[in-house]
């Protein structure tokens, strides 16, 4: 019996790609799912793959991947080249917040776009944003990544004119623990015009991002053409 | 004592224009700010504004607002005609999705973007949907509206390629209540790029799509020019 | 002092069978409950026994029990033969969902009915749902397994006419952590005539099913009689 | 702008007929719905109809409904005559059980079929339940209602063989406030195969049941025929 | 029988003087303790008495009172004149905060101390909050008050080097309803140093503030002397 | 159809009596439990029995009824002499808790048992309750009423030697808001020995300290004799 | 610096003793309270000490404790003979109950108490408790406990007169994880005169029984005598 | 690419210094960040370092560190000579909050203030916090540290006149785990003038007593000066 059934439909139809989240799946199942890919010659990207479950993959597969531990994914097949400079501009509150924004980053770089990564501009010292602004507003789309308050979602909109997605982090400990208070606190910004994802979701913000560029792949159609 | 400071200088600046919140003020705090307004002879945008609060202002403030009471909101100035053809369209689950609806077609409208409103097309009779998916395709952004369990944001997410705004909606009862259930879906949603606003929140929902259309005002830098 | 008392009160009387929730349970309590049982010439599920647990018991108990790793679940005695064609359509929206999957599918098979499985029809990729849609009508009673944002109870709900239980999988991060969000879109549903059981419940799903079909056994009156 | 789409895709094909949920809907958008469908000749059940809203209707709409108060819903078109002999068996932990009990009393008879209303057998008195088991034995179907803690449930789940769908009913203060206790219990219950609805959702636990007994209208395909 | 027990004892050792929170008590409590205070000729500090319970005490007690609708305070006795110019700045986010801002500067009132009000300097519009920090520099302890998602208490603990309170407002709808974002927001901000009260509580903030200055009355001992 | 089975089975055998909790419940429906024990000639506790409701009865069941506002109970049939100088101490936090602690005097005089009242010795002024700590320790059972953060709990258990019966109490505004927090704080307590019930169950603690007492009727079996 | 202080003074008033919850304290604190108590020559209980905790102790403080692995408790000193036959019984819905059962059972045997244990008698098989109830109302004091739905505690407290006390079990998963929907079960229970402890608390179930047997240790004064 | 930026700027106008909170961060990132305060000769705290994380550090950077693993701190550079007796109080309600007691003190001695460390007097044992009470008054801040249901914060404030700061510490089972019942108990305290930080925030409640102490170091502007 089949146990998946990945949507290379999409993928016909568009040219695009295909992802895999790997959390809750075991190393069976992803090594039977890259292998059918590698039989059907397509790119594939793997995302929250920690470096355990990679290491109980088969040596050979591991040895077709392009495994990046920070972010926890894998790519099978080639990156493209860029196609533009940096559309979008990673903004992070600190350095704890590099997994999600290395997601992001490969998540863009495996669709064909670089990404401007800032860190450390928390807001508890304001100067190391405001030292930084011009260069974040020199971007068509800010994904920006905080834990614990989250209050630099809200800053950070204040002072840009063009989308800004929140990516709660769940990074704190007390009343900040899993990032619940950072995602609260993008939802209910007074900032008008923030967008949010959920929690660690540098991939989906990424996804976002693309569609807001124009790039994302059309979905199917519900019945696909036979 | 002053008791408010609007933000005109990103006005100013931008020839945009400012929107006031009005719940949780008074009808003397709100009969003062559209004054100061008209003395500045500046547009306004006012949101949740039921009823009974519109009804206690002066008549002749009363007079100079065109209110909306599906939307709860008022607009001080003349609406601009619309600049294009709708660019957005508004899909909402139910008719209880009215109030939501409106009030992100009226902020649009105040900035000079019309919307389609498509109603009632709810997944329980998925039909519904596939017969407006074409017409829905053809727009740039899309605010999908829900309250209940919203199953509408990844069934559409899924079936379109532009960015997709989930506002949840305060519509529903037992664990369905307030909308939380909804927003719970939106962000944990297996459509990837789909953006997520607070509940019921229509107009913040239509200031992130003028960002992602390029419209929105720059806001100003921290510390203004003298 | 006994530390366990069996419903064989309930098995006696209906010609049915026990069933053992082996987490929380010390592989000292499971090994006397098993031998208990094979005293008695009785079959016995045992359901949520992980490999580890498994592996505490005395070889020559694990001997005797036909123990299956994906779903946790361990069979003593004889499997029946399958009475009818599967008359169960077990339903996921990904791979992950297999244990659950599999709880269920084990559970039936327990009690002689076998159940038709079908995996990775998500709604992000609605068009995979709606080509197996047909098949999965044909059964009496459908089991659906999703995790996430579980949309999938909806719309599956909203396509055919039998009994749908839904399952909510502890599958998912941040807001979709630990099946929370699937279990309480699956009960605010806008679709009529869903019902829910607990997160990972695919015992109980098979156990209600069962009930549907008019094979389960009854239960015994609270004073049984001499 | 039409603000409403019934789903007549599958009233019509199935000679079932239509629900509308009316909480949240304004008198105005009900009005329309009531006439829309008596110029279609359409029988309609309403739910979820209180009082002031029903009085807010015009007296010559009113006056075509067959209003139920405790219930809250209302009928346009004539009742069936009962198809059967009851049934389901409709079972309250106490009296404040009696609204949600008479609107899955009133859906069940829209459908075609009667049910047995027993109440008051909370099982703080045990013997008030067990005076009445012989007869709800002899129902195919059991919808359970009770608030507060919903021990009845797991109680009258292992005293019956057939299937019995659990409402937690909106009933108690502290932290029994609005059912979300008697919901938890229903779904944490120890006793197999008990499935569980929303809160208070007697409209929903009924159209389960129609399900279960094999009288519930085919969902139409996802694109309906030309 | 005595309802209730006032703390003459604080007083009477320490020149201070008693309060009473008048939410959840009847108009009859609240007269018969002004009553009692006016026996013994002691100054009284009334905080959350709203308009209509203000109204149902006697004219006479009304008469005695100064009241301060927009705060819900009364004092009775003399208001002492200001010891000091402004130690505490009181700082919010926007004009809905009004009511918190009053009940605080209203008991530092009761107690000699005036306060200064800033207001309408929530962080989406930076400038509005630069423009003032030099004059909140300038003071001994900062109340800051701010309801949705409170990134204002962050952004301003960074700016300032004194004590900082938050107060989280309960303005806000969705997930910001009730001060539970502002709230948790203030408890997990990366700004070191910043201390919270409960949602609403400007009495407590301004009590905080005393005794930071060293003007709070001695508590008694456990056992008072004879 | 009758709507309620009150349990008399437990009265009959035991000479006890029967209580009934009114909220949720309709006017008629209480009328009619009330003339039913009437016809019985049967004693009856109301309990949670706002005066709005109270004067929704009719006039001559009104007069039946020994009402008293502040507790929210109505009697019908004659109090019992106490039968024991006061053996429970009903302590309270502040004047606030007087609804609750008159709940649990007028259950306990229902039965014939007298209670001493000690109200306003919350912790926030210890000496308060060191005052008259010797005349709680001469009870044999203590019920606690405190809201807010319910400190008054663990200090009391530690002071006095016999069962101390924690009642949380909904006042309180922010976190405190309906008793949540000092229920949490009851069941947290460092004290040990401390028994908790649900937010505001004055008639629970009551009735827990009646079986302390060894007054309470014995409940009947699950089958009565014929 | 002394890190800890143990209440002799309650043991010296009182010819009591002395308990230590182990859980997150460290061995070298553990140890030095038991050396402390030994010097002394005390009796003390130690509770929730893990096994591995228990194996962190130097092996001759090892030897000077009884330790029991299933209640996690260890006992200093010799266990009293027991003043009576057992006056308290422990009731457990399953085997997984064990740990708290023992928990109880220890705690009243350090006291001088026997008690009875009475296992697996869940409400999903009534007849079982049934089957025990007489044994059970024969003495003066029940500790129920019960995880999952908790519906154990109502039906008990339905058929016994004497105090119930209910210890909800940390039994269970999806929404009976962690013993949260037992809790709330009891606390909401139907039943009047049901009492509560926390979770997994059969310590504190113990001494609550003790104090109602009157035989629990007079606290001592706040301020002690010299 | 850097991926830290610390705030040097801060330090540099006030000859204050920096804190990192090692939590989240990984080895590798630590190890840079005291590498690069190295080699510009910094001073620096370091927080919530476990001993394996601590252990993960390269030894000769070990080796430049003071560690305490009590309160899992690290500081680079020499402690400063106390420059004053103790004048904060860090009380305690038992021998488990020892960690985040010491992560205070070492706060404080970090910026050169000694504290007192009084532990082990909870409130279940009155006498023990009264015998230590006049020593508490002699300080000029009190950190009061407690779990579980957190009643000592309460109590202390009611006892002393200068500013308290409740830190809620992650001790305790059930309702109490994880510190969220302290957390509550101390926002809804009864007792004015209670301020308070995160859950085991010892670090941030020593940085709020510095600010009360004036000794905090100035936070820069926004922009900082050139």
């Amino acid at each position: 019996m089949a146990e998946f059934k990945l949507d290379w439909a999409r993928a016909a139809r568009t040219g695009g790609s295909e992802a895999v989240l790997c959390e809750s799946k075991s190393a069976a199942q992803i090594d039977a799912i890259v292998a059918h890919a590698q039989e059907l010659d397509r790119r594939l990207l793997l995302t929250r793959l920690p470096e355990a479950l990679f290491a109980a993959l088969p040596a050979a597969r591991r040895a077709s991947l392009d495994y990046d531990a920070v972010s926890g994914t894998a790519v099978l097949g080639a990156l493209p080249a860029p196609r533009h400079k940096a559309r979008v501009a990673i903004v992070c509150g600190g350095t704890s917040d590099a997994p999600v924004a290395h997601e992001a980053r490969r998540t863009l770089a495996f669709e064909g776009d670089e990404a401007t990564l800032i860190v450390d501009v928390g807001v508890a010292g304001l100067w190391r944003l405001m030292e930084r602004i011009e260069e974040i507003r020199r971007h068509r789309v800010v994904i920006a990544i905080a834990g614990m308050e989250g209050a630099l979602f809200s800053v950070l909109t204040g002072l840009v004119a063009c989308p800004v997605l929140a990516v709660p982090r769940s990074v704190g400990y007390g009343v900040g623990a899993g990032g619940r208070t950072a995602l609260r606190a993008a939802l209910a910004s007074c900032a008008s015009g923030l967008v949010v994802v959920n929690i660690d979701n540098g991939f989906g913000a990424a996804h976002a991002a693309l569609r807001m560029l124009g790039v994302a792949p059309s979905p199917v159609a519900a019945v696909p053409p036979p």
